[in-house]
């Protein structure tokens, strides 16, 4: 891209391996200057080389003694990561030594890499688009193996290629339509109303499909939150322990013990999901206690998925029937806990089809509850897919896009001028150059890096 | 070493880098099959070469598909690191990635490493003297720059250069001492044992410089603990807020609000320093207050320096006179604070040599209090030396050392026959070749590299 040699004018430095000890540390720098700057840094034995790990030692700049060793790599422009001349410094991972490296270049005339700035770099250097850029971060924050894998998917450009076909079928209708007005004089016919429809319908039915990607795929990326509710001593928490496979909530036979709600995070069929421990529902004049209640409908309210635990063999009380009820549309199951107390008379009657029966003191029924959460998990969205959708941006892109085109379709339906439609179709495909970051506001750029750490 | 082979026939795998996340993250492999491991792992569009930086996809093991991009680099025998063929791919540093990484090169023959056996195998393969790995791990641990500093100094074989000419001198009268036996019959003199003792003290003198350089050496590398003792209420909380800069203490008007040791650690001339603030001295029913006076004592019996604040004004109680007799032969500083309470008419009476007046309200006199401690800190050992002894292995070595030599000396003084001599003589120099680790014995090894992090 033209502007490059504008915002790359300056050269970054930064801490690259992650904060903390470790046998290696790398400092990383980027710009004009990064093989100026290294030489100053290093006394080599032999000139640093595109694509060449060098041994180097790591002057002390106020002494001039031996500080560390190092294996310094240089890439030179354009085939590094970011495009640009670039320098990896690996010394051993002291965070003094390093961060006496980083000042000392700082000094020597880099700048302090804001977070993201060498993805962002790469990104301005054409390198990656911007769902690939979002997928270098996504990919390094994964908790989960399937995270990884869908991030590296998205890093390989599949969302790009996914858009390809329906940004192609845009274009060509876009030419058509201005190849209509530009020679409308010549006799060149419009083109029907009827196969702008069918063509717009076309693109429209393609970016349908990925925007309904991202309710899958926004849970890939994010993961759920669910919340164990139910009225006191019923076993919410020696659940919540059995689930998450560890004491980590306080279990007594006192109702209402748990008051702060309890989280942790579990990883479900490689879903992050965040379990939520609360206190159990009553009146109570216990002010601790009423206020863990508060938290606990707000727990309810925010949940994705919500786990009703009732006590087996007791039916129902008016304010779990009403408990029940509330959750008509969102996604729960109910959980009839305590089996191994109770009465065999009472015949298992509440065994309802969203329901499970579970013993958390035995740990019968954990695996058929872990079963079905896990169902629960997998469902919504269907199946993974190539290239879905994982975060709000790419989403608010990919809707704008859709409603840019049903302006279109209805403009078409009422006979509107073809230059009023092609304004509408014009937007949408700016939408989808913006998915990509073809066309992105600076600030949208700047939003987007910062949420990625520094270094990289 | 001719065992370097039998040592060395596995081949080891870690992540290199501080755990976390960042923007590089770093799999290490050493060991003879480190390239064909690398080489399942990875798809290199050219070969893996020595010093080259390869670009690599990371084949995700169970899909096929591509899970990151990597640059790895091959280092081949013996001109590694650790002296054997080494790898290191430079993934993401994205924890789940790296996790994958190294369990599949675990399934393709690769063993976990040890903490540090990247760096053992550097010093079993000679790249490394024993002193020298010791300091790589100091380097990596360094919290001020000062040890960073000196780290690098020993990690560059200074020790080994400032034991060399005591070695050399010792090797010599060793060498004359086994001529005067092996040729006694060829008439060859034996050398006169006054001309031997003066041989001994040589050594001796050199030794005991390098012993008594553990004494700086080993503050350089552990820092110092200062104790804030006093009776309650003079204002120890407020001075320890004072010198570590911030409000970490709770201060109150009501005398015995500190309990529990208040601790934390500042630089002071390159020195890490650990400030304990402690609970006033005095009799109290109080429980809680009482322990934490035990507490208190137990601190100003630890404590490498002890800073007692007393009530600038108010003539020393029988206690604190008590205190300051007790501390007889120690590190100690009088600090007599609240100066800008102090009735002027009373005078300045209690300004004796080693005390300071201090307002830790106001600021007043903390300067020169920081000042005074760093002169404590400076004094011990003296100035700084190049091959400072810095671990109590590397102490008790030469102490050792010098012990033989001692009866090497007092048998020479009796007359004792030169074989007799001699044995002393060679215990003097296998304490100085384990310094090194010329001779080393495993479970000392193995001491040794299990205090170092995993993937050094």
């Amino acid at each position: 891209m033209a502007e490059q040699e504008d915002i790359a004018g300056e050269t970054i430095a930064a801490v690259s391996t992650p904060p903390g000890r470790g046998g290696i540390g790398i400092v990383r720098l980027s710009g004009p200057h990064a093989l100026a700057i290294s030489n100053a840094l290093l006394a080599l034995r032999n000139p640093l080389e595109h694509a060449m790990a060098r041994f180097a030692e790591i002057r002390d700049p106020e002494t001039g003694g031996k500080l560390d060793e190092a294996i310094a790599t240089y890439f030179a422009k354009p085939r590094s990561y970011t495009g640009e001349d670039l320098v990896e410094i690996a010394a051993h991972g002291s965070p003094v030594v390093l961060d006496l490296l980083l000042r000392w270049a700082l000094q020597q005339g880099a700048r302090l890499a804001r977070p993201g700035e060498f993805t962002e770099r790469a990104f301005l250097s054409g390198r990656l688009d911007l769902t690939q850029a979002e997928a270098v971060r996504d990919l390094i924050d994964a908790q989960t193996l399937y995270q990884a894998r869908t991030a590296a998917e998205q890093m390989g450009g599949a969302i790009s290629r996914r858009i390809q076909p329906a940004k192609e079928k845009l274009v060509e209708l876009i030419s058509l339509l201005e190849a209509g007005i530009d020679f409308a004089e010549d006799d060149v016919d419009l083109t029907p109303d009827e196969e702008i429809g069918t063509r717009i319908d076309a693109v429209g039915a393609e970016l349908a499909g990925l925007a309904r990607s991202f309710e899958r795929g926004r849970i890939v990326h994010s993961g759920l939150t669910l919340a164990i509710v139910g009225r006191p001593n019923v076993g919410k928490s020696s659940l919540f322990n059995r689930l998450v496979e560890r004491e980590r909530a306080i279990v007594t036979a006192i109702p209402g013990t748990t008051r702060d709600l309890v989280t942790e995070r579990v990883s479900l069929g490689g879903i992050p999901l965040e379990l939520v421990d609360t206190a159990g529902l009553r009146t109570t004049a216990d002010e601790a206690e009423a206020m863990g209640i508060a938290k606990s409908r707000e727990a309810l309210a925010d949940a994705d998925i919500v786990l009703v635990v009732l006590e087996a063999g007791i039916p129902p009380s008016e304010e779990e029937a009403e408990l029940l009820a509330s959750l008509h549309g969102r996604r729960f199951l109910a959980v009839y806990n305590k089996i191994d107390l109770e009465d065999s008379s009472s015949g298992q009657g509440h065994a309802e089809e969203q329901s499970i029966r579970t013993s958390a003191a035995t740990g019968a029924g954990i695996e058929a509850l872990r079963e079905a959460l896990l169902n629960m998990v997998r469902t919504p969205g269907g199946e993974s897919e190539s290239g879905m959708l994982t975060n709000l941006r790419q989403h608010e892109a990919v809707k704008s896009a859709l409603d840019a085109l049903g302006d279109a379709r209805a403009a078409t339906a009422n006979g509107t001028p073809h230059e009023m439609i092609l304004l509408d179709l014009y937007s949408a495909l700016r939408q989808l150059d913006s998915l990509t970051g073809e066309t992105t506001a600076d600030d949208i750029l700047n939003r987007i890096f910062s949420t990625f750490c520094i270094g990289k």
